[in-house]
């Protein structure tokens, strides 16, 4: 099998009445796969294999061998080397890296995140962290698999505030060794994956302490574990973190030192190093800088979530909407045929408008793809390209983790009782993808970082200005400006690009409308949150903090909306790259219904706000019903153009299964009304009855 | 033991500030228990002990196992027989039976369900269904768990649309016999509890035809597995529906029948009966009726999932609350101490927001509990009554279900990591009670039952008024109609018991004012759509459905609207009483909080329909938050008063290991900083240069 099993392969393979518009499924799904296609291609070969499905039912010891075999799978056949240096047998390829990786989570959402843990952060660590010295000595061992790892950065007291983690790596200039220790319970390492069974070696975070000064957190390699008798070493000790509520194929636990001697080499000494005699040094000369640069070479985490959570999404609405378009329930329309579900308005509303959000969701995420590989591949690796990168992972990745749980919920609900059973596979899926809204930075966290990189921004660029000028800047600014290529804008940029949106009669259909309601909610929000907070950075502490405090829900609001904002750029900016006038036609409807939705979810802004008027207001709810009944002759093949394969749905309900099923009883009963066998109903007999006696 | 090991025993422990209100914790514990607060105790005595916690881990053959000794545990224990005939050993207690049954959730809700299908449906089937023959031969067997049985209603092809149902019991006049068929692969029973492996017996439903005529969906007593061999009778076969999203103590299966024959006696014969000649008889004419009437003695499975529902999300809630009063998370408002999470806007909006819901659908539930005791012990047993219950039932179960689904998954994100872990059964709870909101009724199906139900109503108020009279009505209406003792209204009585709602100036913390927004959003959106239904029942079935289905999305708002209203309602009249003023005043910002949630979520129609000016709709979000800060010092207090112990959350985070955790910690730093040891942060030292540079 070298290719996907049911890759579209054409254009829809139904009949579309006539004057209706046909998507080409084809040339979709070759847009949605992407810059690295082929490697998504490989990925997805790779993942229809039944070795590394995730075996449902199996304890979580049993589960956790299985996954840590198809990790020695993925090595021997070359599906994990992509980042690793070309000179160590990898081939330098940052964004093929990730793509790759993304479509594991097909397979089982353990594998992709054990394989995340071994070579995404523990080698990644050693990577950019380290220096060539440290490339030598471990990553080849890494890469192979000799050494299985962990990132041991998060402690039971310290979740995503990272900079506060309260293990030491105190220098000894008399031995030249750091002597890593946990000072208390709350500073144990904690949820580390391959720390409860499978570690050898681990890159601990700690504090580096020389000379009786603490240069905050740094990474350093330590050793865990005998590799002979697996066995921790002197000083090491820990706790396995148990069953969890998913992604059971992956041992995390808990680990603690006590004084444990590392050689002062072991320190990954790129962005900060100590001499022999304990001086330190760092090419980045401000603390908070150098903590940012170490963390930012861990951006990859994020963006590749983001990239499995769509993965999620899509398998998840490719099965629910296949088996809604089969699936026959209640006889509304007629005494003998019953409804296909998909013909329901709620199910339709239930459905479609989540798919629209994966779309919009996917095309986001090639963008910020391909953001990631222009910074790590060197091409585009300034400063600020930099923080572009971070902001940019840090909104979309809690949008995306959250969308992928909120649809297997709604896609399992939709399926009813079949959907809860693990063989159709959404149970699965959302146990699985659960931490994901957590981990690698929690969403709530994230979104506080977007905003506080919005509220710079606005600060930047009306320092000087009280909160009156901010409307003439707005009105003398020229439209135009370079719209920033990744879809990270800043503030003025919106208002620049947008113009004012405040116009009497908007008609919600049109593409600058939607850019100009959700541009200008972005705009105000942050200027208001923006002014309010004005001068709480004079304040003492304490203070300053109450002030933010106050604003907290609005400043995530508004982050929140900054990042569906990027996410319907992209979805435009891709609706723009479609040729075929068919599918330009439909994905223009499924577009405008994220954008709607997205108003329609904010519509009491939008009112308050004086942007829309009741009466408009009134007609938002109307119109996706009308989108949505434009969409559905359509639905099939906007999830065929996913391009999944029952390897990879692998759902009962997605098999074709229910239609057999249905037409089964649909011919069981015209062949029992034909022939004249057929008992006849009670209340047909009432019926009759009252009519020959009104005769 | 024979109490609850830490049920409240006084007022608050926590110290008030001056001028604070102190909330009466054990009186308001003993509200929240109800009227059957003495069984409760006893449940919940029985759902701490070890023997019936659910053992996490298992694989599901494992947990299978061990649920059923479990059920036998129950027997020896007499806890589960309330609702039998007093004559056979029960206490012909149903509210009673309920509310023990619904704090069994607390142990394993796989022991709940697994319990509610042997007593609550089985056994409650050929309790309310079969006459004294019945009770007499298969209740004694049942009760004591001699027969483990089956309720076999739902089939592959055929969920929440029960009268649609295709295995047939054809009666055979010559043999006396019923003859139960599977006539295609889409009526196999599926689902079915006790099915796999336990189920000896069965109640299966089936189109009863007798004399070339279908009388509809009746009940039969059906042999499944012969008791020595554990194997199917012949002409019965099955298939284990495998692991599940959660519930794996439980062995959901198929059930398939071929020509199986059983007595004419095995007919469940209360509302109709075959003679032995085949003439079919029902105390009931209507066929539509008299199937609503079997299904209805079937209501106590919703009733007993919302009961379940509201206490898994005060389990939740009790665990994440107190974990947020410990947990500290980023320094913000001092360099040495960092914020406890509680204190954070957000987390105070994502937690309280949700424990005000709680408390609404809480009070809502006991409501519910006691309509359902009123129409069961025949106290208030009228067909009024009855339909009043169904209605009320199938209003309040989607909402508890969901909300609990909502406040697990919300609870466990605010924990972080460790809410991920089994350790904290957020996941645990979640996984077993996602089922509840599709089964017994999928909640999307029943709030359209609802939506229909007030539609009826509508209809009847209004059969012969066109719109524009409606208006008159309403002002014409007297204020004082007696309120429905139940919480259920007519759309009529909405209006008559608020008035005009579109006041100028609505003062949004006066009760009255929550009310009239509230009513009055139901009463416009019900009237509304039907006057876009009007007239639809008149056109042909197929353009009837069209109509029906362009506005099926409004109506499901329309009914969740009204459900809405009814747990305010229930949450108010709760209110008015306690007596204690401390814990009035915190319950009445907590009331608030869950009416002004209502409104903010639904903003957008208020300001869209002119009941609310833009100028008072921005206020809302302010006053929320305001109620989140003054609510904040009695949040443990109000978690507290659910009366759950530590063997009932068995939750590592609950137990008061964090504060030791943090506490532990902030001591290490304090003793380093009175030491003069600690390391001198690099941030410090480079401030220091600046300013001696400066100087």
């Amino acid at each position: 099998m070298t290719e996907v099993a049911d890759r579209p392969t054409g254009t829809s393979s139904r009949p579309a009445p006539a004057g209706q518009p046909v998507v080409d499924v084809a040339a979709l799904g070759e847009q949605l796969l992407g810059k690295w296609a082929h490697v998504r291609r490989q990925a997805r070969e790779l993942a229809a294999r039944p070795e590394l499905h995730k075996t449902e039912g199996l304890t979580h010891t049993e589960h956790r061998k299985r996954t840590f075999g198809q990790l020695r799978y993925l090595v021997d056949n070359d599906a994990v080397h992509r980042a690793f240096p070309a000179a160590l047998g990898g081939s330098d390829d940052h964004g093929g890296n990730i793509a790759g990786f993304e479509e594991l989570v097909t397979a089982d959402p353990s594998l992709q995140i054990k394989a995340g843990v071994q070579w995404g952060l523990f080698g990644s660590a050693v990577m950019h962290l380290g220096t060539e010295e440290h490339h030598r000595k471990w990553l080849p061992g890494i890469m192979n698999l000799d050494i299985p790892g962990c990132f041991a950065m998060t402690e039971t007291g310290h979740g995503s505030d990272v900079a506060s983690i309260a293990t030491t790596a105190t220098y000894d200039a008399g031995t030249q060794e750091f002597v890593i220790n946990t000072p208390f319970r709350a500073a144990w390492k904690d949820y580390i994956g391959n720390a409860a069974i499978d570690g050898l070696g681990a890159v601990v975070f700690a504090q580096l302490v020389t000379r009786g000064v603490n240069h905050g957190v740094h990474a350093f390699y330590v050793d865990l574990r005998d590799p002979a008798t697996k066995e921790f070493l002197p000083g090491i000790g820990g706790e396995d973190d148990g069953v969890k509520g998913g992604l059971n194929g992956i041992d995390n636990g808990r680990l603690h030192f006590s004084n444990v001697r590392i050689p002062r080499t072991n320190l990954l000494n790129r962005y900060g190093d100590v001499d022999a005699d304990g001086t330190y040094s760092s090419p980045i000369a401000s603390p908070g800088r150098r903590f940012f640069t170490m963390l930012g070479t861990l951006v990859q985490g994020r963006v590749s979530l983001d990239g499995a959570a769509v993965a999620a999404s899509k398998l998840a609405l490719k099965t629910a909407i296949t088996y809604a378009a089969e699936r026959r329930q209640f006889n509304s329309s007629s005494l003998t045929e019953e409804e296909v579900l998909l013909d329901y308005q709620r199910h339709q509303r239930r459905l479609f408008t989540r798919l629209a959000t994966t779309y919009a969701a996917g095309f986001a995420h090639e963008q910020l793809l391909q953001k990631f590989d222009d910074v790590f591949s060197g091409a585009h690796d300034s400063d600020a390209d930099r923080q572009d990168l971070e902001t940019l992972a840090a909104a979309l990745k809690p949008l995306s983790t959250w969308h992928a749980l909120d649809t297997l919920q709604e896609c399992r609900e939709a399926c009813g009782g079949a959907g809860f059973l693990i063989e159709n596979r959404f149970a699965s899926l959302r146990a699985d993808l659960d931490v994901y809204v957590t981990f690698e930075g929690d969403n709530t966290v994230l979104l506080q970082l977007v905003a506080k990189r919005l509220l710079a921004d606005y600060a930047k660029e009306f320092r000087s200005v009280n909160f009156g000028v901010l409307a003439r800047y707005v009105v003398n600014q020229a439209a135009g400006n370079a719209v920033h290529r990744t879809g990270l804008r800043g503030v003025a940029q919106f208002v620049a690009d947008t113009g004012l949106p405040q116009k009497a009669a908007i008609a919600l259909r049109e593409e600058e409308s939607q850019r100009a309601l959700l541009t200008d909610r972005v705009q105000t929000m942050v200027a208001e949150a923006g002014s309010a907070l004005r001068g709480a950075s004079k304040l003492p502490q304490r203070e300053a903090a109450a002030v933010f405090n106050r604003h907290q829900d609005e400043l995530i609001d508004a982050a929140q909306a900054h990042a569906e904002l990027l996410q319907w750029e992209a979805f435009t900016e891709a609706l723009a790259r479609v040729e075929d006038p068919g599918t330009k036609t439909v994905l223009t409807w499924l577009r405008d219904l994220f954008g709607l939705s997205l108003i329609e979810k904010n519509l009491s802004w939008y009112l308050m706000n004086g942007r829309l008027s009741m009466q408009r207001g009134r007609t938002v709810g109307e119109y996706i019903n009308r989108l949505l009944t434009k969409i559905r002759p359509h639905a099939l093949d906007l999830v065929d153009a996913f391009g999944y394969g029952p390897d990879h749905l692998r759902a009962a309900i997605a098999t074709g299964a229910e239609k057999l099923r249905q037409d089964e009883a649909r011919a069981f009963y015209r062949t029992q009304r034909a022939s004249g066998q057929a008992p006849v109903d009670e209340k047909v007999l009432l019926a009759r009855k009252v009519q020959s006696a009104a005769t």
